[in-house]
């Protein structure tokens, strides 16, 4: 998918929510359980009731190796459901990866050709050549984290490296990259006042925003200090729409709640 | 595992060899292909010909993850396989995970608890609570990556943050961390010259050092600057010795390449 294709997606909905599908059996509804892939199940769930209302969807990785083979079996299950159902949806694998080249290659492969997502998040610290097998692929993009909305973010991402904070390094160094149009970047909703110097070094490029919710980011703050002339924003939910109730009603609440925050982007557009 | 149960197996089979099983089908013999899981097959072929040589194996998740759910189903037995008929053996996921704390807690749990590894390696660029869920087992480590093997090591590790090299922080931050004895960490052979500015900071941790062999880094250099009175190295080699040969052979070969790297080690012991 191309960005243009997302903004106009974007438009269409007056929206710049992705759900976060990050499934914990003992959170879901019981009912489901009784299903053959209760992860799948309710996935399925919420993506019926939320499409209209989202343009991209993203599992994290962590909850689905959780579980194993029925874990990766449920992911691979979701992502083609997306590619089939929605193919206008943007898909991303939460999956925080980066390693030497060559290995690299092998979860660029995983993630972006056989799974066939469209992006995938992945970590900085070892540098350029850990990256760039992500960004080989046309129309698909490797969403380097930034700045990330957890405490920890601290610890070494705002330290001073060369008279700038560790994450505008980042961002920086990315952007001499091969193929750096296929990058996008992590930044947490909780430190929404750091986007004005974030525009002022990728002004273009979209960015994946966590924190807005159970972690309590501002999705006001966020648009004020970080939407472009693409919008160049999609805004997660996980916990706060997936498990909105663990009712027979789960996925009616979790409608209202993304119907919520869609009404609230809408506002912002 | 306790590190004085890895030092002693250190010492009994004069050898720190950790040999890397990153399975590309690609690569191995290709009469294996007609196995019903040739990945497995492949690891417990190198497994039996080189338990007495080395101490550790250390799967990387991304070769596993490429091929989908068979390949993780090849981690699985070949976890299995190792816990089983060879306790003794330490054994590292070589994933490089991380994310926020209770995203990081579930990769804690498939790695360290239901895949029954004793050790992950992990990335430290979200800091510490992405860490320290993977400290709360006993006898269990995490491998946090401070300098690697690959070139984009320049772009970040090494540039200087309050006076220090980021991979300093890294090290000098994570010793204040909850349980942090059961830290442990990856340091490149290919910078084998840093391993004594290492050591002043982690005098007693053990490292997992990559890249002698195909990418080049020296034994010598490695035990001369990084060797402490516990040994205190797991040197791993992966392509050197696994595919040593790609015919009937190979697990001859194989073992002679380890054996030959083990009587290295010895002689540094």
């Amino acid at each position: 998918m191309t960005t243009t294709q997302l903004f106009k997606q974007i438009q269409k909905k007056k929206s710049f929510l992705c759900v976060g599908l990050d499934v914990d059996l003992t959170k879901i509804p019981q009912h489901l359980l009784k299903e053959e892939d209760p992860i799948f199940a309710f996935n399925k769930d919420i993506i019926d009731v939320t499409h209209d209302l989202a343009v991209a969807y993203k599992p994290n990785t962590a909850f689905y190796e959780a579980y194993g083979l029925k874990g990766w079996q449920a992911l691979r299950k979701t992502i083609d459901y997306l590619n089939e159902k929605y193919p206008e949806i943007f898909t991303i694998a939460d999956a925080k990866r980066g390693d030497i080249g060559n290995t690299s290659r092998m979860y660029a492969k995983a993630f972006l050709k056989d799974l066939g997502f469209d992006s995938v998040t992945i970590a900085p610290y070892m540098g350029q050549d850990s990256v760039e097998p992500f960004l080989e692929f046309e129309d698909k993009f490797a969403i380097l984290l930034a700045l990330t909305s957890n405490n920890g973010a601290f610890d070494f991402q705002t330290q001073t490296v060369k008279g700038l904070e560790l994450y505008k390094q980042v961002l920086k160094t990315s952007k001499t990259w091969k193929n750096a149009q296929n990058l996008m970047y992590v930044v947490g909703a909780t430190k929404a006042e750091y986007l004005k110097g974030i525009r002022e070094i990728v002004p273009d490029s979209f960015l994946l925003i966590p924190g807005v919710g159970a972690q309590g980011g501002s999705l006001e703050d966020v648009c004020k200090y970080g939407m472009n002339s693409q919008v160049g924003l999609l805004v997660n939910s996980s916990r706060g729409i997936i498990y909105a109730s663990s009712g027979e009603d789960f996925s009616q609440k979790a409608r209202a709640k993304a119907k919520e925050m869609q009404e609230q982007m809408a506002g912002f557009l």
